[in-house]
């Protein structure tokens, strides 16, 4: 087959080609984020073209995919898997709205399951800012341009059928093919994948909140004295307002200490590139851009690379980045005393998150912190037993709250160290007792409905349920 | 498995965890060509371990490596799979030194047959100038570097088992990771992995002979006849004296026409870097640098980019950049009235060469031409039967010698133009008689030995096989 085969006049024409049948799975990256318009428009032609029972494959269901919920109400669509689930979509699965349970799999579980052959894409559709006629693509050129394409590679390796989907063809070759025309089938041409100022979601800000600054502070205090901030330092850090203030506070810490890191990897933001661009890290290891300035770094600057989301965080890579991480920044919904950490569904037990890179990053890193305030909106941090396990305890170390900091009990040599440093470190059944003296033991919602999600752990196993609810 | 478990102390200890076992098929590629230290090496770890019965599978065997016979000989090597085999070595072969037949692939058919389940790698050694210790890895970094890796990344993705030899670690993340360390289990540092001064042997200079230049002269002039040499004008030429005189005659012709190519491709040549840079051709793509200045733009210039064998070549691939060919330059041994092209025999019948990209090329280019002198050492060019079908005659468009220029039969068009343009284009029995005027009818010897090769098509049926010579 040559390139000029390749072009399909329409999403309709390039679907119908595909030979995409009713029951098949079909894929998504979600790199354009809350400016994503592929999704939806493909189960706007699948819906028209009548297909029926589709299994949606989508490395994350964002907000903006909440049509998402018509094509499920009209049949289109039977079954969702995705490492992340926005709550516009998560409440009306955790209502019941689709019969069969969602698959919740981890960024590295993702391409794991493609590689140990459980999970099967028949038709991938691939977001490319820019792409040539054979299907030579990336996401680092063009008008739409968002930076990495790394959660699309283990589909563009996997899928039986691979259309590339662009607002922005450039003249063969494309050099720098993120995904090659090797594995692609078919390329479409369409107005808009999508809005690039939407990739930036309200989550990629550094926090102005007081607790959230002296939270983040104390989480940087707790990485130097874990002995581990040196020379070659490794770090990655979550998208939330809190985790990128521990960036900041780590940052002054290696400029006043002179201590340069080797890299920082991940969801990659503008906080991260300055830190490149000063020399406090001397590379970037890029799964996804997060804002323009990430997106503008990745394109020009070679020490900002791309990474595959097999190369991120697959357990069935023969090694990933994450394996080599020194610390990692986390966030939790709610922790529980064995260190369990929710972030999958809220305080009621509703669907409003989902793993991402949680529990491949706390796995792989020496030393994870979950950085949270100790009460929200009234509410606890801290449970008896998390509502859903969506990273388990054992691989937690530490927990920083404005009250005070808790270590896994296994960690016991990580809490001298921080005692030693003057941090305030407790058990933390003693910061569970300081939120409920504040705010009372609150009464929690247990749902006993049928599942509507199984939790699938980075190894393939099955690591929670979560359950409809009642109301 | 984390990085730091990847470092074998030694070859023979990486050799070892490999689980490489009797009747098993290790693989190389030749990237550092005549300076190759890697395939010599591994052989004779495993020799010393007492493996016995192993299938080499090589992109190609250079005349570096003619230890392989002594491997041969001591049966640690039972059978040969390669693109393309020195004389050093094909001498023995074809003298019924290996019992079992080599099997001889093309470039773009070797990652085909691997693709399709027909060829099954279990250990990849990957000779690398740069890596780290998680297996990330190229061939533009480090002292040894060679540029483009591009043959070895079918083996990476491909082989049960993949083990990176380097001479020069680099610090976690090496960021230009043309292999990843997703697919590597194992780094083993050695003193050196080659010679790089020894990556340019003698094919890779434009001739000063003169029939070779008029040939080449004639070739570009028949290309511009063509009606092919306009703007986006696409490209490849062997690594053969005459095939890069006609690379220069070409420049000279776009240069004066203002013309500009969109790309060159194959093996890069300091020749077609300079074009590169003149703006002649917009962009090179480089699966094997043939010489220093083409290692040097590889690792500097992003207009000069790295493919996989898979992406140039495979006929199993969604498309490939040979598919994009307008032109391509071949060399030949021997030429037949049908256009079946030899480039695996000598006049002989003795192994000495392979098709390479030969017949990759030849398929995907819109016009393919043979530039060879009408005779050599006193024997013709042309034959009523090639020793050796490398690349079908209905893949072949042109035959340039420097008693003039004849078309395919099916290629009336093309001999019209090139009339039109004042070429001297005859029938091919023409050329062969005036060739036997001068030098008479060889008496071809045909040998009736057992089969010592077969030559594999680029989609997987057999074209043609290699008797045992007599003599």
């Amino acid at each position: 087959m040559t390139y000029s085969t390749k072009a399909a006049p329409s999403l309709r024409d390039a679907i119908l080609r595909s030979g995409l049948r009713d029951d098949m799975t079909i894929s998504f990256h979600h790199h354009l984020r809350e400016g994503d318009r592929v999704l939806n428009a493909v189960l706007g032609e699948c819906s028209a073209a009548g297909l029926k029972n589709l299994t949606v494959n989508a490395s994350a269901i964002m907000g903006c995919h909440r049509p998402i919920l018509d094509f499920v109400r009209d049949g289109t669509v039977g079954s969702i898997e995705c490492n992340f689930m926005h709550a516009q979509v998560g409440q009306a699965i955790s209502r019941g709205i689709l019969e069969r349970e969602v698959i919740f799999r981890s960024h590295g579980g993702r391409p794991a399951a493609m590689d140990r052959g459980e999970s099967h894409i028949d038709v991938a559709f691939i977001a490319a800012s820019a792409a040539d006629t054979a299907g030579n693509c990336n996401g680092k050129e063009g008008k739409a341009a968002f930076g990495s394409i790394g959660y699309a590679m283990p589909d563009a390796a996997h899928a039986r059928h691979v259309i590339v989907v662009t607002d922005q063809l450039f003249e063969y070759p494309l050099i720098d093919a993120s995904i090659s025309e090797e594995s692609v089938d078919t390329v479409v041409v369409i107005d808009s994948i999508g809005d690039p100022e939407r990739i930036m979601s309200g989550t990629t800000r550094v926090t102005r909140d007081p607790i959230g600054l002296l939270i983040a502070e104390q989480a940087a205090k707790a990485i130097s004295a874990s002995g581990l901030l040196r020379d070659g330092f490794t770090f990655q850090t979550g998208a939330g307002g809190t985790s990128l203030a521990v960036a900041q506070y780590l940052g002054e810490l290696m400029r006043a200490k002179g201590i340069t890191g080797r890299f920082a990897s991940g969801g990659i933001t503008g906080l991260l590139v300055q830190l490149l661009r000063e020399g406090l890290f001397e590379v970037l290891l890029d799964v996804q851009c997060f804002d323009r300035e990430a997106v503008q770094s990745i394109a020009e600057d070679g020490r900002h690379g791309e990474i595959s989301a097999t190369r991120y965080a697959s357990p069935a890579a023969k090694s990933a980045v994450v394996d080599q991480l020194d610390v990692v920044i986390l966030g939790a919904t709610e922790i529980d005393t064995d260190f369990n950490v929710n972030v999958h569904t809220d305080s009621n037990g509703v669907i409003m998150g989902g793993s991402g890179g949680h529990s491949d990053t706390a796995a792989g890193a020496k030393l994870s912190i979950i950085v949270a305030p100790l009460m929200r909106a009234r509410l606890p941090l801290i449970v008896d037993r998390v509502g859903t396990i969506s990273t388990p305890g054992e691989d937690i170390d530490l927990l920083v709250t404005q009250y005070g900091l808790a270590c896994h009990p296994g960690r016991a040599e990580l809490a001298r160290k921080l005692k030693g440093a003057g941090l305030p470190v407790v058990p933390i059944q003693d910061l569970k007792a300081k939120a409920e003296s504040i705010t009372g033991v609150p009464v929690r919602s247990v749902h006993k409905g049928r599942p509507v999600a199984r939790v699938i752990s980075r190894d393939g196993a099955l690591l929670d349920t979560i359950a409809m609810i009642d109301n």
